[in-house]
């Protein structure tokens, strides 16, 4: 493709992008393929000649489009719901072409130093201290999994080079959560020799937060058997509910036993940036480490989780090595390759600075604060109707509940199948995606809400779907 | 930003990158800035309120420009050359806009499914039997670090549940790779828990490749003192020289042995698409995973790592896990987080898909071979000049060589001072990049093409800088 090819595709693109974010509402917003359709739609082998731009483009909306579930239609309310903003998509673009790879300060001094005072900004916003020191990571997985790395290392600090196997004298090391925190804690502890049984999960209180007390005695107990503690990670915003572990109580207790303080604020800690919710911070400024994703409720495209670390020469210590083909740098020059394990680190900082100047601190905290109300406002529907069932608090923005006919007495099993069926058929409309959660023990209805069109309109939508669907379900 | 705003920004923006992609030449390769300059000129904090598109984009080109390292400048000759190709930068353009996270497949059919088609592509350009189950991560060292947890996995099953500290019984474990390997596998193994020390590095033969000979010897010694021999990891295309380690001998030692044969072929198993060097790859059916970089030597933009594996059971086993929120389809769909420690997933596959389709085999080719043509150019001019020495083999597209006078005498230290100043002279020309490297112990200036846009003119003006630099550095 010839740079006049390029410039021409390139508009051509652009007004397509243009009209798909302007007009998401088209498709369905859950795929309706079924699995096989697109692979089989395509061809086996490469091409062996080249092929126009148009042609790949018309595969594309002929063949991938109707296999795309659109994260970007503000009826998507599943999971965490995210957004591809206009500057962030734009960012991506610009990041794809500039194509800078920042293992040394020297292969792109730009996005080194960008990465660091956009993280700066960032942790300003939220009510981080300066003594955080900042890293871009792909996904919060990858942020976690370096946390309970720098947490081994400083308990262990012989991991580095001895490793944990076959020796002598090292104990089982244990790390704590919650029965609430997301996965990658486990797929950390799987991916860096810890093994699952060396993640305690501790019981939760009834509004999902993890249990300081219970989190004392598995400690003690811990220590009694002779196991090291090595780190707890508490939860802002829990996958499921979005409950907020209590950390200021956690980093008392992690001040007295010296275990790393780690916080997963994956999804909940932009909400700090509301005075209304800046508590929801609280006690982080203690922490060893904490993660916040942009990409999940900063409007950012996916992906890009930002790691705040207290001790990050714990990580450094970790991973520096200076090979025979590069030459970073002496003195006091960074270089992104020796925060992790990935040596090549691409140029996210740039669709995080043009987020944070586009939207600026109060278009962002707009954003948030209408998802929040529009949150409690779904809760209040909720809990006005005989006939729904709110099944946890809502602090920040996602609601759990079931249906629950008031006049039918139906079993637990009956339930969780009726809101199973329900949620399918709400979603086979196409208009909106939820998702199911096991709340309590009980199958129910999440939604979430976070993406930057969804007004109200989408959340009384998707509630008047709900509401409707009851006969059919309750068959 | 609202659609309009979008649109217009976005025409904007293509033809800036349009100009860029055009002009790459306009800017020095090498950045010019000093430490701290970038960062200084940036506000503290961000903004409260929004800022105009063209406000950003004006920072961005009087701040951020000068301080990115023109990777995209076809006189980048140092570490990898890669290449944002054109309809590499349009596709993640459309990947951005599109935010998929494919996490399970119904959250993005496409790109799942997309994701093995385009693999599967790649995999049979290269040759690899279908067999090898492919998966994209973001970077070689995640897919390494993949490849070694697959090999802890498959030698010691309980590490998931039980990991590895404090085990009665546990032997220590050995990976072997060469002196020559990427750093990428040393931090794969402090992150794992297998530790530095475990990472057992085979001396080379004259030409840069793993001595089998010794590998055998290592193995046998290790078993003899009570280590546990676990994987061994030789590189097609090594990161210095691009020499290429005798993959078949090290299969039937593996095939013997029992150990997990992981081929890093990041930067140079794209060049088995070249009949002339399918044999780069030879012994690979074998291996037990591979990692080919789309990003490196197929004119991807930064990020695309292809993993391939014939054992993707083993790293499915490792990191499945179902939790009360995700509720995946049952029965034979793949869902991409059961494939490593990241859930979350980005659309990647688009990349590789448009830029195969865009290029054809046949252009990528063209492209390979006469980049490789180009290195044996430059090889020639050196090896016929009497003040220059050439350090090893051209395999590849790499070229290592030094400066050394053929009248005078200069030591070791006098001749390494030299080269290094020779090569920071040429650097700041702005011309071309060139790094250094440490060949055999010694100096030495490290050409690496690759680069879609570099012709013989841009080889060419680089062999005339360092020609025309000597009087300078021999002073």
């Amino acid at each position: 493709m010839d740079p006049a090819d390029f410039r021409r595709h390139g508009h051509e693109l652009v007004d397509w992008i243009a009209e798909y974010l302007e007009h998401p509402e088209k498709y369905p917003v859950l795929a309706r393929v079924k699995p096989g359709d697109i692979s089989r739609a395509l061809p086996g082998e490469a091409p062996e000649d080249p092929e126009s731009f148009g042609a790949i483009m018309a595969d594309f909306e002929r063949v991938l489009v109707p296999g795309l579930t659109h994260w970007n239609h503000p009826g998507f309310l599943a999971y965490f719901a995210i957004t591809a903003s206009a500057p962030g998509v734009l960012a991506e673009f610009l990041s794809a072409a500039l194509n800078q790879q920042a293992m040394l300060w020297r292969t792109s001094p730009a996005a080194t130093e960008l990465e660091e005072v956009a993280l700066g900004w960032l942790r300003s916003l939220i009510g981080l201290p300066p003594a955080f020191e900042g890293v871009i990571y792909d996904t919060a997985s990858i942020a976690t999994m370096h946390a309970l790395i720098a947490a081994r290392e400083a308990a262990l600090p012989s991991a580095r080079s001895m490793g944990l196997a076959g020796r002598d004298g090292v104990p089982r090391l244990r790390v704590y959560t919650s029965q609430q925190a997301n996965l990658s804690i486990d797929k950390g502890m799987i991916a860096i020799g810890l093994g699952l049984d060396s993640l305690r999960k501790i019981p939760v209180d009834d509004e999902f937060r993890m249990r300081v007390d219970a989190l004392e005695r598995a400690v003690a107990e811990d220590r009694a058997a002779g196991i090291l503690p090595i780190a707890v990670m508490p939860t802002v915003g829990t996958t499921v509910t979005t409950s907020i572990d209590p950390v200021p109580a956690v980093a008392d207790l992690c001040e007295r036993e010296g275990l790393w303080l780690h916080v997963d604020a994956a999804y909940g800690g932009v909400a700090a940036m509301l005075p209304s919710h800046a508590h929801v911070l609280a006690g982080a400024d203690r922490a060893d480490s904490l993660v916040v994703n942009p990409h999940k409720w900063l409007f950012t495209p996916f992906d890009l989780s930002a790691f705040f670390c207290r001790r990050m020469d714990v990580v450094r210590a970790a991973f520096t090595l200076t090979p025979d083909y590069l030459h970073p740098e002496p003195g006091e020059i960074k270089n992104l390759m020796d925060t992790g394990v990935q040596l090549g680190r691409r140029f996210r900082a740039l669709k995080l600075w043009m987020i944070l100047r586009s939207f600026g601190a109060r278009g962002i905290r707009d954003h948030l604060g209408r998802h929040i109300a529009l949150a409690q406002q779904l809760a209040g529907w909720v809990d006005a109707h005989p006939d729904f069932e709110r099944l946890a608090p809502v602090p920040l923005s996602v609601v759990c509940f079931r249906w629950k006919p008031a006049t039918r007495s139906l079993t637990e099993a009956e339930l969780d199948a009726a809101n199973g069926r329900l949620v399918d058929e709400v979603n086979r409309t196409g208009d909106v995606f939820v998702s199911t959660a096991r709340v309590a023990g009980h199958v129910a209805i999440r939604i979430a809400i976070g993406h930057l069109r969804t007004t109200e309109v989408h959340v009384r939508r998707a509630w008047d779907l709900i509401r409707n669907c009851q006969p059919q379900t309750s068959s």
